[in-house]
Order: structure tokens, then sequence, then C-alpha cells
């Protein structure tokens, strides 16, 4: 057995935590690897800023060229982010025939395909389990445990962001506006929040599952993507009286027709549902198989740690692959653009499911009526209806629960709805998501 | 790439149940693989009796020495289950460099260490994730997923039986006798109940999980085994009181001063933690780690297929180490009897928790008194007591929720107050576990 050289394209937190994890447990790691691992370069933006005790000054550089080209690196790691320059320098090493383990989930969203295809063509792995949910093994499980399984539904609280300011605005009652600022404040929302709370980067992580489950190539247009920014605090207390919780839920289901069902939005649960109660920056993904049935996996999503422990045990896998000369053990067929089925997509106005609906009217007799009529008209028949009694103020609420609906048909009743002279703001609808 | 060609010893429901996914997930195993998986020969008791459409007859025998020695088989799958013969079959196979794939949770934590020094030595594999928590893949999140890790605790609902039973007594208000009798019916317990509601069948689970997570080399009996027998609807219902579930857990945590606390026992959990919601026949393992923090994994326990998808994607895994003479690619240091460390374990009586305790007494002034001081007298700290005022006949339940307390201080108490004239019954003890 032999050490293994990775060169690390990135020194933020997570490469510095990846660091910290190295050294700290480069005995145990010894001990599982068969041979130590061997950090000879270390690109980062600013070379000379303090990066903590455990990424030495001498291995930095500013190019990260000079970590792919280093003819003593065998393994590149990278934890820069974002697709580009991230592809090139990726793209290089595989080409010179060098693995790699990556934490970018926007590349691997993007050009995935394109890199596996690369790596097993010249003999190279790629790896990404820190791509999608930080710490929880779920492409490891996905790719590896499920293998001998047909994966029916995969769906997931993925964007921690999102998970954190609808579980504040339902813990705290407040509005998503004071909930994000509460994010920022602590670290878990960016400035510019809206790769999150708009699902960009959720839907990246769901591509990236989607195509692990079903073998399928995926765009990351294919996926219905709503924001959890259209979500106010009213919604959230509707939906609790109805004994439900809005979660941020990315979503694909295997349909009996073929197709894939895939969307990322915020959707009332049932409280009592396993996914109910995963809060706060936890992610958590529920798999069901045809034949292991359900699989909860939860735990941190983000966090330096978290990943870290994510990257480094993709290291020892592909580690292990390079000690064995077993480059490409695990063939990821299902990322690759030769083999892999393009799906079809159901499009998301024929999705059918139970609707959570809000209306602003004024509390005027005849103003219900109205509204049923245009629903009934348009197929979309009422389970339960409310009207917010505590409101003394004009307008009321309405919140309406449909019976299972097609999407399309409650749109085009939403639109005659927000027509109607009685209306006094654009209708809120939610999807009702039974799991 | 080529087919593996397998053996299989017991063709039960979880034998027929492999069969089945051979069959039917035949298309995506070998694109996964990339080659078939080959059913030479299987071993069964019965060669007769009609084992469903995806047995073929002309395969079976009743002796597992033919599966064993026929020089086609490079792989014996055990999913016959018990110690021996099991044993002297699979020590064959290892021997003859065949590798192994084995559900079989009594065996692995009895000869498990052994097994794989054979299988190192030989050059073959033996792997083991159906061994524990059925299709819940528990083991290869321990051994590759966290390998990065060092991991502080692992606790499990790992019995699905004794799950079942107490979901049925806290669901039903019943007892545990009419539990365990509804359990039988339904084919969750078996004749003889045991090895489950006694916490063998756990205890076995607990030690090849604790071997994994700590690199430890473990005996049974240094695991604290309670069974679920001694739970009664009534401390159901007190638990409930004061917000909490009685669940069966097994426990192994990594003490600070290295030592290790292995316990398994039907156990007070609050009613908000993660593990309070995982009922019926389900099981679910909730990891922490010193960097990847916390982690649940929940699924099926048991059931043909759940328990047969953890067995084909071992066999896919072995597979591909056998395609690439990877074997031995994951060293399974942490089972080597001459690498791992032989761990101490601590001595349940110092174990520190907090105990529900139950007392029976006449409703009579000075009882509490005298419960109060013999419990002081041994440093047990009272946090909360409740006299169970709804019963008019004698005797009376007392209720009490000690602050942290040493076990063995409370086993003297209990001791002591069992001497008391005015206790009726033998004390109930229980352990609080915080997670």
């Amino acid at each position: 057995m032999r050490n293994i050289r990775i060169g690390m394209i990135g020194c933020g937190v997570v490469g510095q935590g990846i660091m910290r994890l190295l050294k700290e447990n480069a005995a145990s790691i010894e001990a599982r690897l068969g041979g130590t691992i061997e950090v000879r370069r270390i690109a980062a933006r600013d070379t000379e800023k303090d990066r903590g005790p455990y990424v030495p000054k001498e291995l930095l550089t500013y190019n990260p060229a000079e970590v792919v080209n280093d003819p003593s690196v065998e393994l590149v790691v990278e934890v820069m982010g974002g697709v580009e320059p991230s592809y090139e320098y990726l793209k290089a090493a595989l080409e010179a025939g060098k693995s790699v383990v990556t934490a970018n989930k926007a590349l691997v969203a993007a050009r995935g395909h394109e890199l596996i295809e690369l790596a097993e063509a010249r003999g190279a792995d790629l790896y990404f389990e820190a791509a999608v949910a930080g710490g929880v093994p779920v492409i490891r499980v996905l790719r590896e445990a499920f293998a001998s399984d047909r994966i029916r539904a995969v769906r997931g609280i993925i964007n921690g962001t999102s998970n954190y300011i609808l579980s504040r605005m339902s813990e705290a009652g407040i509005d998503f506006g004071p909930a994000l600022a509460e994010a920022q404040a602590k670290g878990y929302a960016e400035a510019d929040p809206t790769l999150d709370v708009g699902g960009g980067d959720a839907a990246h992580k769901l591509a990236i599952l989607a195509t692990l489950a079903y073998g399928a190539k995926l765009e990351l247009n294919q996926i219905a993507t709503t924001g959890i920014d259209q979500v106010s605090a009213l919604d959230i207390r509707f939906a609790a009286r109805f004994g439900y919780v809005i979660k941020p839920l990315a979503v694909s289901l295997a349909l009996p027709n073929g197709a894939l069902d895939l969307r990322v939005q915020p959707a009332l649960i049932s409280k009592k549902s396993v996914l109910a109660s995963v809060n706060g920056a936890l992610n958590a993904v529920y798999i069901e198989g045809a034949a292991v049935g359900p699989c909860l996996l939860s735990g941190m999503g983000a966090g330096a740690l978290p990943t870290a422990v994510s990257v480094v045990s993709d290291i020892l896998d592909v580690g292990r692959n390079l000690h064995s000369a077993a480059h490409g053990r695990v063939p990821q067929r299902s990322f690759r653009g030769d083999r892999v089925t393009v799906p079809s997509v159901q499009d998301i106005r024929d999705h059918r499911c139970r609707f959570y609906l809000r209306f602003s009217v004024p509390d005027r007799s005849g103003v219900l009526g109205k509204l049923a009529s245009v629903l009934g008209k348009f197929d979309v028949s009422i389970e339960q209806m409310v009207q917010d009694g505590h409101e003394t103020a004009q307008p009321v609420f309405v919140v309406v629960l449909t019976h299972p609906a097609r999407e399309g048909d409650v749109q085009n009743a939403l639109r005659e709805i927000a027509a109607l002279d009685v209306v006094t703001a654009t209708p809120q609808a939610l999807r009702i998501e039974e799991l």
C-alpha cells in the first residue's frame, strides 16, 4: 500500500475543514486506507491570508493550474464552487487521467454527464458526495446501497437556508422578510439569497439525485421550480390549522407511465410525516424503493466539517481505487450521456395533487359562492373551506383545500378568480404533498 | 467485464427475495455491474418444496457443501441463519478464496473477527450489510461514508419485534402479553420470542455496529442487556405523562475517558426526539460523529425484499471487487482481531443517567417520605415525583424521575426500598436516554 497524493482547489471553510480532518484523524484514516493522504498543493485566491493551523502556507498557490499540473498530484479535490472556472480545471485534471473529488453541486448538475464520461474514458474517478446535503451520505446510498432496487420516489429537504427560514417563520410567527434577515445575520443565508430561496440550489441537487435514482439525463429547466419567498406567515398559520407544515421540498417521482415528475417548491406536508420534524438547518432525503420500501436519511446539510467528512470519505474511496488500480470501479452509468435514458418529464400543468388556496376577499355575502363556482367550472373540487373569522378589518381570508386536481385547471381557475372584482390580491396556491 | 457466479446457502423468504430481485432488475444490475450475476447452485433443506417462480428447481441441492465446493461458484451468499453450521460452510468458502455475503447477524457478531481475518488472508471479501437493520444501509454508512470521522455515539432501534410490541402497547394501551400475542399472530414475532424481546438479537447487532464505529473487538457479554418484557402498559402511560415514549434502544457511546458505554434496554426518550416517531416494524440508527454531527437513518428493519436489497447490493460491491481484482478493497480493519483495540467497557453500575422509577405502595401517610429518604441516602436525587391519584384500590403507584444518578447507587437504593414493608411489588426502574 502507498500514499495518495492530492491537490486541492479552493481553501475556504470547507477546504480548511478537510485539512483539519486529514490531520486530526490521520491515524484512523491511514488504518482504513492502508496508506496516508498527502496534500501536495492548495490553490487559494489570497495566499497570504491566515487559514488556521491546518493549512501550511508553503502549500498555497494562487493558481489552480499549478495544482492540476503538479505531476505529483494524482487526485484533485475541488471546493471552490461555481461552474466556471472549476469546469476547466477539473476537465484538465481528468484529461490528464487524474481522479477528482468535488463538492460543487452547480458544476455536477450542469456538466456532470460530460465530466463523468471523460473520467471513464481516461480511467479516472469523479466522486461528489458533498455536492448534495453536506454530511448526509445520500449519493453513496443511491449509487451503491440501493443499486439493486428500482427507486420510485426521492423527496428531500435539501436547501438548509430555505428550511431555516420556513422553520423560523413557523416558530416565531414572522414573515419571510424578517426571517431572511435573521438567517443572513446568523450566516445561514447569503447577502444575495436568490439561489437558495428561489429554489435554484435545490433544483441543482434534485437534478443530481434524480439522475442517480433513475438513470436519467436531466436539464435544470425540466424541474418546475418555485421559491419560498411567496410563502407568508399567514399561510403557515392556516396550514397548521389543518394539520400541515410548510416545507421546502424537492420531489422526483417515477410515474406509472414512465415519465418523471420533478418539482422544487414550498409544499404542505402532514405534521405527522417523517419530514415534518426536519427543522432548522437540517437536511433530509426520503427515498422509496420498489423493494426496499421507505428509507429516511437526515443530518447536517451544510457546514465546514460535515461537508469535509463527505469529501474526505470520497478521497478514501478514490484512494482505494487508486491502490487497486480499480478506477471506474462503480460505473456511474446513470450519469453517462451515452447510456442513460433521456426521460420524458411530466408537464407541470398535468401534475395532479391536492392544493391549498388562499384568497383575499371582502366579508360580503355571495363571495364564497363566486369562488366555489369558478373552481367548480374548472373541475377543482373543494374538500374544505374556511373563512378567517378573527379578522375585523377588510379584507378577510378564505382558505380552500381541494381534492386532487390537475395543476393546469387550478391555474386557469385562479386566473379567472383573480379577475373577479371581489378579489383584492393575487390568490395564493401551494401544493399538498402526500407522503 | 464478466459475469459473477454465485451460490446461495438457504432459500427461505430472503433467499427467494434475492432471486426475485436478480431476475426483475437484471437489466439495471447488469448496467451497474458491467456483467450479469449468475446463480449456479442453491442449498435448501427441502429441494422438492415449491419456492415460487424465481427459484429454478434444478439449482437446488440439500447439501450446502455442494454450493461451497462447486468450482464455478466464486461468491457464496448465506441467508440460512444461525452460527452453526453456517460458520463451517463460510469458513470453507473463505479458505478456498471465495468471497462471502451474509445476512447472518448472530454469526457476524460471534465469529466476524475471525472470518474477516480469514477473508483478508485469502484475498476474499466478507460483506454483511443485511445483518443489521434489513434495508437500512447503516453498515455501508459507518464503514465508508463516515470513515473519515470519529464516531461519538450510535443509538438504534434495531429490533423490529420489540419496537412493534412497544408501539402497540403504546397505541392500544395493552400490556406486554397481549401485544406479543398480536405480534406473533401477524408474523412479527417468533413462536419463541426470547432472542427478540430479551434483547439478545439487538445485542448481536449492536456488537457489529460498535465494532465498525469504534474499531473495537467486543464480546456479547460486555453489553448490558435488558429485555422489553419487564415494561408494562402502566409505565408507558406514566412516561407519556412526563413527555416521554418508551423505545427498545441499543446504545453505544464513546466516553471521554476512552471506555465504551454499551447497552440494550427499553428506555424513556423525549417525545420530541428523532427516534420517538420510529414506530411499528421500522428500524432506525442515529449516529453522532465528531465532525459530521448527527445523522439519522431509518427504514424497514426486516422483510424479504428490504433485506434482499442489502444482500444484492453487497453482491454488486463484491462483484466489482472481483472484476477489478480488488478484494479487500475496503479493509475492515475495525473487524480484524490483530489490529483493533480491545476497549474497556464501562461497568453498567458506573453508568450515570436520569431514571424513571415506579413503586407500588399503600396510600398511607409517611410512605413517600420513606421512599425519598432511602433514595437520598444513596445519592439518588428526585427531580419529579407523582402519586397516581386515579386509583381507588390499594396499592397506588408512586413514580419518580431522578436527576442524573449512578446506576449502582440506584440499584442499591431499590434493593433497600424493596425490603421495606410498605412496598408491595418489586420496584420498576428504566433509564432515561437524552438524545
